[in-house]
């Protein structure tokens, strides 16, 4: 029998996830709860084998659907998805994956309680380039990471409720939790909001970890230009990440240093190496379907998806703790 | 009477220094000091009719002399602009100013009492760019700065006594400090280091100012990339200034945001502007002789140069509480 | 009474034309033709309303039907363009036009004798660059263009009946004529090709025209990067059309040179000017919907639309003349 | 016993030329003729054991000198290095070689019945981009060179005397024979002046070789942004040369096309390959001082340098027959 999926929300980034669902052939694309009359008959016209519901109560109370996506605002996250594990649904949300730590640690142990599949929908980990990172991050290729520097900064859009990093930063805590798979011993961040409310439309966030490494994320909602940028510093090779490159988005640069010993030591105390730089041709599939196809196969294997519910947790725990760093003029804030 | 110049110390960037003094056709370019007997007599073929001391005190005892120019490391700025102000000379010392604050108050009230021009060699601000955008900010053309976001990364020349900051933020300080004209109410900065000796390699510092100004620099020695970008956010423009482009250093981009009275909030708090980008043609004269005027200038004129001693107190200021904060581990430092 | 328009070909270009037309309020988009059935079920999805024909000669035979819009391959445009006209449609055919310049005039004489609007989908000139250059050409900001310089290169798809210029050049072709609104007096062409067809995948085209006017076409089907840019020389300002950046596609140089007068001739023989740059901001409003605008409110209004008959006649005469160049090795052709 | 070299001409490159043949250990820099008395007395104050003279006569009478170098205006390079090498001396001729093909052979014959080196400047063949693209071409890794395609435009210096290709296209052309080492069957150019004296200001050659290698040049003196791009087709990779990036001058794309056969023909008649990018790091040795090294290796060891006469000879034929075939409005010329 194929997994029978109910999406929770038709609005833009519903509408994505409902056409990838739809063209996913392991699963299927079986029914939408949504309020808002317009779009329930926008995805009626689109989707006209598959139920509509007004409430997400009827979705959970319908006991043929295995499994729910819940599109809809961060602070619906937590009880929809609550309801739907408590009701024996396997659960893809939204990132953020709630608006508390808290909050996303219960929704992490009732799904483990219930062996249901709990996935956050960070769909940057399915894109070809984050893929071909982690594996040859895994593989050593690049040493030891060292650092990560990471720019994700433009003009707007400004949201009413939550600062920039809450908007933009997710996507590189995720990814840099994918690839370096370590907890940070501490955070500091700063932040300025220009816009009279106490929510920051730029800031600064820097991770601590054991092992020397130091990963640094600046957002922003006012750039005159857009910057997705991250670079990645192995102590085999270094990695520049731009995202605004059409095609070219990974450069590997064979550079590095070595400290010198202390008897060579003079005004400089390291040798640099520069070498070839390397273009990878990253596979260009679109990474909501991959994101979606890891959803399925996860319940039907009863593996852990990529963007699973720890790392879930994990982000919305930084995102809160950075928000505190900044309430506190960037104090360091330690993770236990 | 033309005034008579001394340079102390002929290493890099004395040579520079040499030719463009020499190149002055307002100032008698007229000795050397310079331990090194090599560099002596390089520079004595190189400039024939220059007098060559091997020792400093020579040329501070030599009557004639007008004013030096300090090109030594910077631990021995302190002690040798000192004994040349309290020998009556106008000094022009390298930046960083001395490698403390104290220092650096203590050269400054000496030029003072002495009524001599005191100035640091900050030479970012004579170029054609930041001259440039000196006189646009003070005409009010970009309105007032909110923020501005700096990167000066590259891999190298790790110093072995001095972090990254020290080496690398001088001139964003400096950049800054003539734009805005403003002093900081707290700066927090964060590094690490990854040669063993707890000389940070990568250093981020945040200052805040007063009016709602945020100010982030970026410093790094271990870039794949070598990026000198700074971004400045005015309420009326916003300038990207890329000191990598061969020619097209700024961007002047017509964009901008407003923030939505209470009434018209609704998901998101401001309208966006984005307008028509302008690349002024800017001047191409070599910073180092306008530096080098300037101080020939300030002396004949009385003025205070551009690059002057309390803005080179100020950028060491930066420098050493940055320093602090790191080794604090982010904590804010307050500046009175 | 609204306009009634008919698609014939439901192809890859004819689903785009398809949902202009449907987005466009001053027409009713009634009908298609299309021979595969495949296609017009996925038509008849999409359009419940619109009637479905399997041949071409039913929509012309439909006398509600006001207009027709030819989405075909080039080698029936001519036959189904005439037909059309002579059945009294108002005509927008792909393009280019069709496959000869005697055909193309053909076309053009009917429609005149009947009073029918016949264009040609060059959607190029529907662009907000486009637009934007022929508004400041006509207001002569840029002073007399002197030559125009354009590469259009990539990797693949290589045609299988028409060579490199009868792809990419019409774009080109149709800019030029557009902007300078003059007649060449002579082209040359030369190309090669690499896959034992004698159609060529490289190609290079040059007009001359009154006034000292150069034009260069460079076309490639086998080029590793893709570049689609048009450097315009006027004797005023210089232009750089880049239409593969996202948003800065203009840039408008205030550079120039002036003749020297012979007493001053010298070394070189003129004066250089460079100032600053401006990169306008266009307006990004779809092409498609505009060219399909510009056919409703020609045929509404009597004008002649941008793109009209004699444009696409002057775009087959060019590529076919610059055949016969290539085919006699860079000959030159004159045209009368 | 060291060759002696004595340089003839001492304006802007006979700097450059002095300097590096200065640095070389393997030759003794040992003399200069200039007619200029400023420039004999800048040459003096550098070179201060060199002999100096004021008409290259003497030079050519000194028995001790083995080689000159000759930097003069070209159209003085043809009487001189024809009594220098009647003067038993060997040749290092600026480029271009000659202003005419039959000059240039002349001296070919007579180095060769002399047994003595004829070289021409053509430096970039020692630069090392194109060190490296030589390597890599002979060792087949590029596979067969099918096309190359290049752009070296920007704005002025308009000469008085000769048009652009004489100016701009000898860099191009030198490389394109050095890397694929053929001579052309025929050439087609074609150009324009805007300065009312025939001297065209920009201009297009084309040139094809047996074994279906088109070579085409765009030389502009009118351009707005300066452009350096070749783009090397190989049937095995594609080579982005684009000389304006500070280091990372080439890219080889792992890119290319397959024919098809006949049965497997259908709308597009080729299959594509777009694999990684590899940008090679290339050394950065000064082209200068390699270019002067060829020459006293050449004269020591009795080889031919890689900037032979041949080539030399070749590069003036090409340019002399591209500016027959502009005059005759683009007509083919024969090279037999």
């Amino acid at each position: 029998m194929m997994l029978k999926i109910a999406l929770i929300g038709y609005g833009y980034w519903g509408k994505n996830l409902a056409r990838n669902f739809n063209n996913l052939p392991t699963c299927n694309f079986f029914a939408l709860a949504e309020v808002d009359e317009n779009k329930r008959a926008s995805f009626a016209a689109a989707y006209p084998k598959a139920k509509v519901f007004s409430d997400a109560k009827e979705v959970l109370a319908d006991s043929e659907i295995d499994a729910v996506v819940i599109a809809t605002p961060v602070d619906s996250h937590y009880s929809l998805a609550k309801a739907a594990l408590e009701a024996g649904k396997n659960v893809l949300v939204e990132k953020p994956m709630t608006d508390s730590h808290v909050k996303a640690m219960e929704l992490q142990k009732i799904a483990e309680e219930k062996g249901l599949v709990l996935m956050v929908d960070h769909t940057f980990l399915y894109t070809g380039a984050v893929r071909y990172l982690k594996e040859k991050v895994d593989a050593g290729d690049y040493g030891n990471i060292t650092y990560v520097d990471s720019m994700r900064i433009n003009l707007g859009l400004f949201q009413h409720d939550v600062n920039v990093l809450w908007d933009l930063a997710p996507h590189d805590i995720s990814i840099v939790h994918y690839l370096v798979n370590k907890r940070p011993i501490s955070l500091t961040a700063i932040g300025i909001s220009h816009t009279n409310n106490n929510i920051e439309n730029i800031a600064y966030l820097t991770l601590k970890y054991e092992g020397n490494l130091m990963v640094h994320f600046n957002c922003s909602w006012v750039s005159p230009v857009k910057l997705r940028q991250m670079i990645i510093g192995g102590d085999k090779k270094m990695i520049l990440f731009n995202d605004m490159e059409p095609t070219e988005k990974l450069k590997v640069y064979d550079t590095g240093f070595k400290v010198r010993s202390d008897q060579e030591k003079n005004i400089f105390n390291a040798d640099y190496r520069v070498g070839d730089i390397y273009v990878p041709k990253v596979p260009a599939t679109e990474a909501l379907l991959l994101m979606a196809e890891d959803f399925v196969n996860s319940i039907n294997n009863g593996n852990s998806p990529d963007s699973n519910a720890a790392l879930g947790v994990h982000v919305v725990e930084i995102l809160e703790k950075a928000e505190l760093s900044i309430k506190n003029n960037g104090k360091e804030i330690l993770l236990d």
